[in-house]
């Protein structure tokens, strides 16, 4: 697999500095370190941080929703890997306004445990109050059952947007906090996965399809999904995914939802149009209206080729909080 | 070459379902022609029509420039297949407000005997104005001394935008193409290729590279580089991009441009922020500084790997132009 790098050990601080020379207006470094990202966007004083953290490789996840009415801070460490509590401490000092940070992430294990030290920390040291919301949209990671194992992937996005209007709009932490989880308590993604990526330090991709297969339920970071199946069509992968995402959060005629048709990487923009347009089928079928749609690049695995799609259950409050404006140099709530 | 898709003579139709399935309030199609799509958007009254059109395989070019402060209609071909006279000459009248039609397109055979032809015809038939402006950014198709066969690429995009803003602004026919013209007398763009797009009725790569090679060049069908070399790194590439471009339109110390890193489908946001960051360097070395840089998708050739360069010398009237306020479902200026 080739890649348009210089040295694989440096491909995260060259990409942070990528972002730093295009957009340094916008977003900024914390204390020169090119793992930490704050956003330059004018925010009111005493507005709730939310910040988040993950492995690289996924842009615009995570360090792309870093401005206005999204994210105040994020810290990013290797491909695929955990950033250092450490870190994750620093980040939540900066972004702490005197009324608390929601540190707002996808449910992996590093992850997990890094957050829980960095706000151990903080509350210890500095006395700063902070809320964790996991996300955990991915359905295919676990069953319903055991929905608390299940993974973070592009839903996470739905969430970070819900979470920074609510921050804007005044809530408090325990009100941002509510509001993400609100969020994510109406929200369901799956994935389909056509080929893999690569990590540049290894150098090979990290798992194989064959080229006349599908893996459905396959996780952003190569993780198994469901099962292999023989190449679909676009429709069947769209019925594919909607059906399982629609077994586990219901919907009904009336309902209003917002979905996501979310790139991997190397999927054609042509390509997730007719997945929507399948989707948007479906949904209309069952007298279920779609609310500012997002389809596009927002959560991904570098050049793995596939989709996934994200459905949020929308009420008036979530529908609120999505269209309210936000900015970020990788996201713009264009529909406004 | 695995795709999301149903059947390949339905790629274009079922692309333009999903357009008109999520953005249907902000762009729709003419006379229910699913291969012209016109702007919804609020346009003043008398404004300059703007126009375009070509092959499919090429979003968010051309149909995702359809907006505010862009196009006003856009009819598409077949996968890299110029669309028909007729529809061309739909379109135009379409967009006529009384004050005459940019027609404004990139270099190719095809579709410049096709709009001539159309041209003609609204002209005879209907009266009304229009003015071709042809795109020929891309300095790798052929040499300075014969700039007039060259092919127009990604730096389409900001012909459309300064266009776009000019007619926005209430400039005549004549005024508009002479700014999308001086715009793209200080336009330049190169590309790079890693790897084939498949066109869907096709079903096989176009044309292969080996896995240890770059093609530097090679135009955005999968036309002829200038030569192939070994891998090279990113900055290895940047450089020699930029090289070219400013072989073909030298840059001095105190001069500002816009730069484009414009992925060419299946190449990661970090690796073109990777690029970025090197041509950031190299104009900073020489005393050239960047004005609202545009990273990401914005001319593709499906799931094709590389990078395009665009370089754009900015004077005050382009910078102003540049910087207007425009929106589509697929482009938004967020810097402003």
């Amino acid at each position: 697999m080739k890649k348009l790098i210089n040295k694989p050990e440096d491909f995260v601080r060259e990409t942070m500095e990528g972002i730093i020379a295009a957009y340094g207006d916008k977003v900024r470094l914390l204390d020169n370190d090119y793992r930490i990202l704050l956003s330059s966007y004018g925010a009111r004083e005493g507005k709730v941080g939310i910040v988040t953290a993950g492995g690289s490789g996924h842009l615009p996840v995570f360090l792309g929703y870093v401005g206005q009415g999204l994210l105040d801070g994020c810290t990013v460490g290797n491909v695929f890997a955990s950033p250092a509590a450490s870190k994750m401490a620093d980040m939540i000092r900066a972004c702490d306004r005197g009324s608390g940070v929601l540190v707002l992430f996808g449910n992996y294990g590093g992850d997990k445990m890094n957050f829980e030290l960095a706000c151990e920390t903080v509350e210890l040291e500095d006395d700063i109050k902070t809320k964790m919301v996991l996300v955990k949209d991915d359905v295919a990671s676990a069953p319903k059952e055991e929905a608390q194992r299940r993974r973070g992937v592009a839903g996470m996005v739905y969430a970070f947007k819900v979470a920074g209007a609510k921050a804007e709009n005044g809530g408090s932490l325990e009100e941002v906090a509510e509001a993400a989880q609100h969020a994510l308590d109406n929200i369901r993604t799956m994935g389909a996965a056509l080929s893999s990526c690569t990590v540049p330090q290894v150098g090979e991709p990290t798992f194989s399809i064959a080229e006349d297969e599908i893996e459905i339920g396959m996780g952003i970071h190569g993780e198994p999904g469901l099962e292999v199946r023989k190449m679909m069509t676009a429709d069947e992968v769209a019925e594919t995914l909607l059906g399982k995402i629609m077994a586990d959060m219901p919907l009904e005629a009336g309902d209003e939802v917002s979905v996501m048709v979310n790139g991997l990487g190397a999927t054609p923009l042509e390509e997730q149009l007719i997945l929507y347009r399948r989707v948007h089928q479906l949904l209309k079928e069952r007298g279920i209206s779609i609310y500012m749609p997002h389809i596009g690049e927002y959560a991904t695995s570098m050049e793995m080729a596939g989709v996934s799609l994200t459905v949020m259950k929308l009420d008036g409050e979530l529908k609120g909080l999505l269209g309210q404006v936000a900015k970020s140099p990788f996201y713009t709530n264009y529909n406004k």
